[in-house]
C-alpha cells in the first residue's frame, strides 16, 4: 500500500477522557474515532486489526468443527421472553420498539436466537452435536462505557454455541472449544492464561476465561507459578493460613479507640499487627419473611485480608443480590457506626468467618459500640464457635491447593467458555428425538471472543514509550518502507520502489511511504503505529549498498545489503512475535 | 467439506408468505431462517454466498483505490439532525433511545457519519481525494417487509463515500466508481444493466442504477437494444408520438356513457381505438396558500399511456408530495367522480398534457358530468392549448432518442451511484483548506451495493423448476460429490474420498456428500441448493472406470474416466458462468 493513498491521521494528543494506554494510543494512531460515547468508527488501520483478529479466529472455530452462520442484530423480543432475560438482564440490554411497536432488543450475544434455530432445525440424534458461531457486531447500554474497545456499548464478538445430546458430549464440546481458543490466542500472539471462572448469572456449571495478561487489567488472576492451576480471584479458593488454633491467653478487655474506624488505623493505635485484627463486614439482601426489608449478616476477614463478595453470595442461603449493608441499616441493627463493628454479643443476625479467621486467638475486633473494641478475643470462650467459609480474596503468597505459592497477576479478559447445560434450551423446549425414540433437551455450551477488545488488549501488553508494539499476526501492516527525499532523490525512489515490488511478490503487506515528509514525522508515525520492521532507504546508505532495518519491538537496528533487504526483513518478521 | 459435518436442512416447501422465487427457494434450501418480519439469520450456505459477494466487492473497491473502514450501527442523532435527515425521513429510519433517553438512530446509511469523519479529519487538498467504505448491517424499517432478502429490515450493504476538491474530480471519482461496479457486476456472473435513473430524494444531480435483470423485477428498465442508452422509467423520456397535430372535423359533442369509467370501457362502447381517448387524472399537493388545505392538477395522457407521477413531481410548482386527489377532492372540485374527468371547461385548475396528448385531434375525454364523455374535442377551437410536459411512462417500440426503437425489461435494483455534490458536506459544513489557502466546500458522491439483495437478485435471474442455479462466483461451493451407497460400497467411498482430496488440493470448494441417502434426495437437494457441478461415482460406474458429472445449468450428463474427472470438473466449472 502506498501511503499517500491510504487514509493516515495520526495525533501528537490523546483526547483527554482516553484513560487507559491502548484507549489513547488508538486514537493517536488514528485506528478509531468516536462517534458516540462507547460507539467508535474503526478507521483502515483499526479495521486491519480487527480483521486479522477475525480471520484467525473463524479458521480455528471452522479447523474445530464450528459451522459460521449470521444470526441478526435486531432481535424479536418474544424469544427473551420466552427465556426470561427480557426481565432479568439490566438496562444493558437495549430495547427498542419498530414503527408498530412492536418490542425488538439489540443482541448483547445469541443464546435465545440460537437455541430457536436448533428447536427448529434440529430432530434427530443424528444432526448432533453442531456448534453454530457467527461473529458480529454486538450492542450493551453501559452505563458508563469507558476505555475505548476496552469497555465499548458497540463492539464485535464472535459468539458460538454447541448443541449435544447429552452431558458428555457436551462436556467434549466444551473440551473442543476450548482448545480451539488455545491455539487462538497463541496465534494471535499473545501472552494469556486460561482462568477457572465463575459461571455468574449466564448460569450453567463450568467456566474458563482467557485472559490476556497486563498489568493495566481490571481482572485479577490467582495461578501457581509451578503448574497448570490459574482461576480467577472469584473462584480462587483461599486457604485457612492458621493450621491450628492456638489456646485463648488473656481474658477478653474493651479498649477504648476513639475515631478508629479501620484495622489498620486499631492496628497502628494498639501496636499489634494487623493480622491479630478482624475486620466485620455487614451485607444485607432481601430478606424472604414478609414484613422484613432486608435480612443482614455480617462476614468476618483477617484485618489484612480483603472480603469477596461473589464468593459471599454464594453462600447457602445468600444470594447475588448480596451487597454491603446500608449506615442507617447498620445503626438500627448494632445501634453504633460501620467502623466499631464486631462479632461479640450479636443475636438475631448470621456470623460468618473466613477460614483463616476461624483459627486466630487474643484477636482484636469491634465491640459493637463507638469508640471501642475488644482485644484478646477467643472463639468459644468470649462467643459461640462461627460458620465457616472461603470469604477472603487471595493474596500472593498463599499456598495453592497441590503445593506451592500462589501469584497473581493482572488480566484483560478476552474469551469465555461456558457450559451451559439445559439453562436456554429447557426454558425454550429445544428437544431432539434421541435414539431411543424419546424426545430429549439439548445440552448447551457457549463461547464467547471480543475481537474488537482484543486489539485493545494486545496494546495494553505490548507498547511502550513511542507508541504500540503490535504481534506480526495482527499488525495492520508488517513492512513500512521509509525513503528519505522520496521527491528528491531518484536513487533512493528507485530502490525503494524495487524492495517494495520484491516484499508484495513474497506476499508480504508492505507499506511505502511515499508522502515525502521528515524522516522524524515518518519514524514517529510508524513507532506510533507499531509496525513491526521498517527499512530506511537513504542516499548515504545507498552509496555503499545498504539501507538501515529496525525491528519495532527490540529497537535493533542494523544495515543490511540492499539486495538482502527483502528476505532480511521477512527474516526479522519470523523472529517477531 | 463432508456433508455430515455441515449443516443441511432442505425443504419440500416454502412457507406460505413466501412470494417470491428467491425467498421461496432460498428457504426451502435452508440459506436463510426468519427472526422477525424482515429480519434473517443467514444459515450456513447462504452465508457463503454473502461472502463470496462480499469478496468480490471488497477487491473490486480496493482496486478502485477506496479505503475501507467500519462506520457503526448505532448513531447519534446529533449528526441526522445537523443534515436535516432526523426529521426529514420517514418511519423507515429506526429511531431509538439509549438508557439515558438519549436519541440514536440503527443505520439505514452514513452519509453523516462519513462527512462528520471527513470534515475532522480532512484539512487540506493534498488529503483528497478520498472515498470511504464499509460493508455493514443495516436497517430500515420497511412498513410492509416481504420478499424474502428483497425488502428486508436487516440488511448488508456496501455503502461507499468519495470526498473531492472540486466537481470535476468528484465526477471522476463517479466515472472510477461507476467503472468498478461494472466490474463488479461482471465479476458476479449476473446479467445486469447500468440505468440513467432519478436521484430522488436523496438528493444531487446525477445517478445510476445497477439492475440485475429478471422478469420477476420490480423496477422497468427502458434500453434501446441497438444503443448503450438505459433508464428506468421514471427517468426516460417519452417522446410525443405525433409528429403534427391534424386539423379538427366535426364539432365537439356529448355522448352518453352511463357506468363507463375507464378509457378501455369508452373505447369498447364508442368503438373507437384506444389511442383517440384520453385520460385525465387529477393529482393534490398541498397548497402552499394559507387556508386552502390542497391544490389540484389535471394531468392528462393518452387513453393507451400510463401517467408516471415521478416524472408529474418535478414539473415547476409541483413536488415529491404530490399524490392522487381523493374522491371527495375530486367531487369538490368537478361535482362528479374520477371516471368521467376531462380538460374541457376546467377553471382555475392546472391542466398540464402530456407531448403525445398535446398533438392529438378529435379525441373523446370526460365531460366533467356524471355518464358523459365528449367525442371530437379539439385543442385551440373547443379548450385553451395546453402546458406540456413529459407525464407519460415509456412503453416498448417508442422510438429511441439516438433513433431505433425502445425496449423494455424487468429488473432488480442492486447498486446505486450518486453525484451527490454538497448536500451533505454544506449543511455539515465539511470544508477543507484548498489550493488558494482558503475553506472549500467538498464534493461528495455515494455508491451503494445491496450485498444480501444481490443472493436474492442472482435467484430470481436463475433458477429453473428444481431450484436454484448459482452463477459460479457466488455459488456456496462449486462441486458436489455424490457416492451412490456411502455405506455399502468401498470402492465407492474410495473413489469418492480421493476424488474428493484431489478436487480440495486443486483448490475448488468441494462437497462431500457422506450422508448416506437416497440418490433421490441426494441430487434433489443438491439441485434446489444449486450447486454447479455434481459428480455421482456409483459401482456400477467404477466396473468401466467412469464417474457420472453433471452440470446444473445446461442438466447435461456425460461419463468421464475416473482418473480425468477432476480436470473434467473444472474444465466443467470454467464453462460455467
Amino acid at each position: 500500500m502506498r501511503v499517500s493513498h491510504y487514509h493516515l491521521n495520526t495525533q501528537k494528543e490523546a483526547p483527554a477522557e482516553a484513560e487507559v494506554t491502548s484507549h489513547k494510543l488508538m486514537m493517536r494512531a488514528g485506528m478509531i474515532r468516536k462517534a458516540a460515547g462507547g460507539i467508535y468508527t474503526y478507521m483502515p488501520l483499526g479495521l486491519r486489526v480487527l480483521k486479522k483478529i477475525e480471520r484467525i479466529v473463524r479458521e480455528e472455530m471452522d479447523a474445530a468443527g464450528a459451522v459460521e452462520l449470521l444470526m441478526p442484530l435486531v432481535q424479536p423480543a418474544e424469544l427473551w421472553m420466552e427465556s426470561g432475560r427480557w426481565e432479568q438482564y439490566g438496562p444493558e440490554l437495549l430495547r427498542i420498539k419498530d414503527r408498530h411497536q412492536r418490542d425488538f432488543i439489540l443482541q448483547p450475544t445469541s443464546e435465545e436466537v440460537v437455541t430457536d434455530i436448533a428447536r427448529n432445525e434440529i430432530h434427530s440424534w443424528r444432526q448432533l452435536p453442531v456448534n453454530f458461531y457467527h461473529i458480529q457486531t454486538k450492542f450493551r447500554d453501559e452505563r458508563r462505557p469507558r476505555f475505548g474497545l476496552m469497555r465499548g456499548r458497540e463492539f464485535i464478538m464472535k459468539d458460538a454455541y454447541s448443541f449435544d445430546r447429552d452431558e458428555a458430549s457436551a462436556q467434549a464440546s466444551y473440551d473442543n472449544m476450548y482448545a480451539a481458543y488455545m491455539r487462538i490466542f497463541q496465534r494471535l500472539g499473545l501472552e494469556f492464561r486460561a482462568v477457572a471462572a465463575d459461571t455468574g448469572s449466564i448460569g450453567g456449571s463450568r467456566s474458563h476465561e482467557f485472559q490476556v495478561i497486563a498489568e493495566t487489567g481490571e481482572d485479577l488472576i490467582v495461578y501457581n507459578p509451578d503448574s497448570d492451576y490459574a482461576a480467577n480471584i472469584e473462584l480462587a479458593q483461599a486457604p485457612c493460613l492458621i493450621p491450628t488454633r492456638a489456646a485463648a491467653g488473656q481474658a477478653m478487655r474493651k479498649v477504648s479507640t476513639p475515631e478508629t474506624t479501620t484495622c489498620e488505623a486499631v492496628s497502628g493505635l494498639m501496636g499489634i499487627p494487623l493480622d491479630r485484627t478482624v475486620k466485620a463486614v455487614v451485607m444485607a439482601q432481601p430478606s424472604p419473611e414478609a414484613g422484613k426489608p432486608v435480612s443482614l449478616c455480617m462476614l468476618l476477614v483477617r484485618g489484612d485480608h480483603e472480603l469477596n463478595e461473589i464468593k459471599a453470595g454464594k453462600l447457602p442461603g445468600l444470594n447475588s443480590e448480596l451487597r454491603l449493608a446500608s449506615e442507617s441499616e447498620i445503626q438500627d441493627a448494632f445501634s453504633c457506626p460501620p467502623g466499631y463493628l464486631g462479632p461479640v454479643g450479636v443475636k438475631d443476625i448470621r456470623v460468618v468467618a473466613d477460614l483463616t479467621v476461624a483459627n486466630m486467638h487474643d484477636f482484636v475486633c469491634g465491640a459493637n459500640e463507638t469508640g471501642y473494641h475488644l482485644a484478646d478475643v477467643n472463639w468459644g470462650r468470649d462467643l459461640p464457635e462461627p460458620e465457616l467459609a472461603d470469604l477472603r480474596n487471595v493474596v500472593a503468597g498463599d499456598p495453592a491447593p497441590e503445593g506451592g505459592t500462589l501469584a497473581i497477576q493482572r488480566g484483560i479478559e478476552v474469551g469465555h467458555v461456558f457450559f451451559l447445560g439445559d439453562k436456554y434450551s429447557r426454558a425454550m423446549n429445544a428437544t431432539f428425538l434421541d435414539t431411543d425414540g424419546k424426545p430429549a433437551i439439548m445440552q448447551m455450551g457457549c463461547y464467547g471472543i471480543g475481537v474488537s477488545r482484543i486489539a485493545a488488549a494486545a496494546i495494553e501488553q505490548n507498547n511502550d514509550e513511542k507508541g504500540i508494539i503490535w504481534p506480526r499476526a495482527i499488525a495492520p501492516f508488517s513492512v513500512v518502507i521509509c525513503p528519505m527525499g522520496w521527491n528528491k532523490s531518484e536513487a533512493v525512489r528507485e530502490a525503494a520502489e524495487a524492495l517494495y515490488q520484491q516484499l508484495l511478490a513474497q506476499g508480504i503487506e508492505v507499506l511505502l511511504d511515499d508522502r515525502d515528509v521528515r524522516p522524524g514525522v515518518m519514524f514517529a508515525d510508524w513507532e506510533l503505529i507499531g509496525i513491526p520492521v521498517r527499512i530506511t532507504v537513504g542516499d548515504r546508505g545507498l552509496k555503499n549498498g545498504v539501507v538501515e532495518l529496525v525491528t519495532r519491538r527490540a529497537g535493533q537496528t542494523q544495515e543490511v545489503p540492499v539486495q538482502d533487504a527483502a528476505s532480511q526483513a521477512i527474516q526479522a518478521l519470523d523472529a517477531f512475535r
